[in-house]
């Protein structure tokens, strides 16, 4: 596997665009089209909030369909508690492309992020729906990227190339959110985050399903800045098969160098979300071992990550690990504290459930200052582990937050 | 029932008292004292932290004593995380106060608040056991209130009297702590807050505990600040009967008034906590109705109750109403979106799924700039109803939790 410079049109295929419709106040670019010359086979993810928003009601039910061959996203507005009319809206914004393009709706995907209990302005998608589609290009990638941008600082997207038996496939994709970001997703046979994938891997439904759905656990749903699920959190995978390759079908080596390079790619776009998040000025890697399990490793590293005691410790650099302590205490793992350590970065402040000897936090504080801080906690319970990831909890934060929506 | 001015020495037979035994760095007063001329019954809640502070170990054992009569408590340090040295700390908290008042060590009780991973100095309490105790006193309440202190702005104590069939029965209750506050505390047969209620009823201890049992669940058990659950949260009730009341045995009338007072006392104490939450500028009210059960009910309320982003839109007076929907559907609570409705204050925003007719923004604002916000959502599912409380999410506490231990 190789990375390369590129995002969600890398892959064979494949073209993008962002234009500015009107829907972001700012006047930026806020719709997106993702576009594959050929049919593809896809699998999304959506998130698990009770109140989820139009867009993915629509796109749980067009991702039913056998093929896709595009995807379109506004940033600007959630389209969520909009009632039926945010139905009809989202399942407009999937007609207006299908007409355009000759395709069945259901053949279109559709995602949304921004304010929640506001009407979509579907006038000001449809109007702009032509200048949209005519602007699609290979370069559109990383207007893709832009557009669907809220509060995030820069744009994401990431690619790579991984060699499969005989031909080599692109994985590309773009994600955007910083804010409302503890994304609990399912693969529906299941973030605001959303991320769009794209490959020319040839790759059967299921097997992209599948792959999507060991990926995603060990990604996107171990980030979180402020704990808060999102409504809108969707994840879409699209693969048309130009590479030519022979159709992965089933779990052989294939499929695991598919999978290594699609969750490469999740991994690093997750990480751009928790490293941008609002008001960050740290990224943090929270890693768990020694548990029972994989879910109890997943469920003490999401716990220990979504601590706003801890994240504002480390906005502070103060050392103060028993925040770890109690975060991990409180994530409803069973483990045995008195055989617990700690380590911030490479230092042991906690060994066997006490003070490390000779723990000085003098010899930690270097280590909080950096941009990126690791934590690390050995149950010591079991031979489990699992990595979270977040950023620092700052005022800026609380800025950022409380003038959002006025 | 009515309110009267007082603590947790109020009721009859109870004195207190506070003295500085340099634990707090700060040299603040920090070692209290509660003590019943006569054996009490008594009942105690702890955390669930796994991460279990070792006065909660303590404690757990001598509650299982028949009868108490002292608690000690100490602020400044939380014992927790000093492996069996901290054991050994908090066990001869309990052996000092034993040997000087001529009682069994398990008749006392202890709790701790402050930082994490710090050596207990056992040696200034034991040094300043005797003042302490010296100064015992009917006054010593309000010294005892203030004493238990750690990042409060305000002492925290209340006291009503009950009438029973026979007799009036005092119940005056203390406590601390505006920062990691999420208690989840089961009575043992079970925040960092501590609370501490004394009552001179005559009530048998299966029926304290009962009835503390009961009343955590509407009071403590429904309060944050940040959704960090505490290693040292501890409730403990001390019923020494000097009232003189027929001792309540069942669950008859005598019961239920003596829990209505037990529980409008736990609710003025809890929500005094969530009122001085680190940084708060606001109290939140979040009432949640119509679920399925009243633990659908709570679980819904307290999601919401723990929103960073909700807590900040409060912060800044915006009525972005949309975040109450998300957090409420993140709650892992069934109910229809479609027919839930929200209000903030008495403002109807969200009805039956979509924006209320007529919702204007600027309605709501006057009741968001209120020292006290309410929040309603009615999930119009079922007939069960429940009530957290919570405080708005302030730039001053990332600045105090950014700068606390070092």
């Amino acid at each position: 596997m190789i990375i390369i410079k590129g995002g969600v049109a890398s892959a064979r295929g494949f073209v993008a665009n962002g234009v500015k419709a009107g829907i972001k106040p700012s006047g930026n670019k806020d719709l997106a089209l993702l576009y594959s010359e050929v049919p593809c086979v896809a699998a999304g993810a959506f998130t698990t909030n009770n109140f989820e928003a139009s867009p993915v009601k629509i796109s749980k039910l067009h991702i039913k369909n056998k093929t896709h061959q595009a995807v379109i996203v506004n940033s600007g507005n959630a389209n969520c508690a909009n009632g039926r009319t945010g139905d009809a809206a989202a399942l407009a914004m999937t007609e207006c492309v299908a007409k355009n393009l000759w395709l069945d709706r259901r053949e279109v995907l559709v995602a949304s992020t921004g304010i929640i209990g506001c009407p979509l302005p579907i006038d000001n998608i449809k109007s702009n729906a032509g200048a949209l589609i005519n602007g699609l290009s290979k370069d559109g990638g990383r207007l893709f990227a832009e557009t669907i941008m809220t509060t995030d600082t820069v744009k994401k997207e990431f690619a790579v190339k991984v060699k499969l038996r005989d031909s080599v496939v692109t994985i590309g994709g773009a994600c955007k959110g910083v804010g409302m970001i503890y994304p609990v997703m399912k693969t529906e046979k299941h973030a605001t985050m959303l991320s769009f994938i794209a490959t020319d891997a040839a790759i059967s439904k299921k097997m992209l399903e599948d792959a999507l759905g060991e990926c995603i656990g060990d990604s996107f749903n171990m980030i979180s800045v402020d704990g808060d699920m999102s409504t809108n959190d969707t994840c879409f995978v699209l693969a048309n098969g130009m590479a030519g390759n022979k159709k992965i079908t089933k779990k052989g080596s294939d499929y695991g160098k598919f999978m290594e390079g699609l969750k490469f790619l999740c991994v690093e776009l997750a990480k751009m979300l928790a490293s941008d998040g609002e008001g960050a000025t740290k990224f943090m890697e929270i890693e768990v071992r020694g548990a029972h399990s994989v879910n109890d490793a997943k469920a003490a590293a999401r716990k220990i990550s979504t601590s706003n005691l801890l994240k504002c410790a480390i906005f502070g650099e103060d050392p103060n690990w028993g925040r770890v302590a109690a975060a991990c205490g409180a994530a409803g793992v069973k483990f045995d504290p008195s055989r617990t350590d700690i380590y911030l970065g490479p230092v042991k402040a906690l060994s066997n459930g006490a003070i490390a000897k000779g723990f000085d936090k003098n010899r930690a504080r270097p280590f909080l200052k950096k941009p990126g801080v690791k934590i690390t906690v050995d149950l010591k319970s079991g031979r489990y582990g699992a990595t979270a990831w977040t950023c620092d909890f700052s005022k800026e934060y609380v800025a950022i937050n409380s003038e959002y929506s006025t």
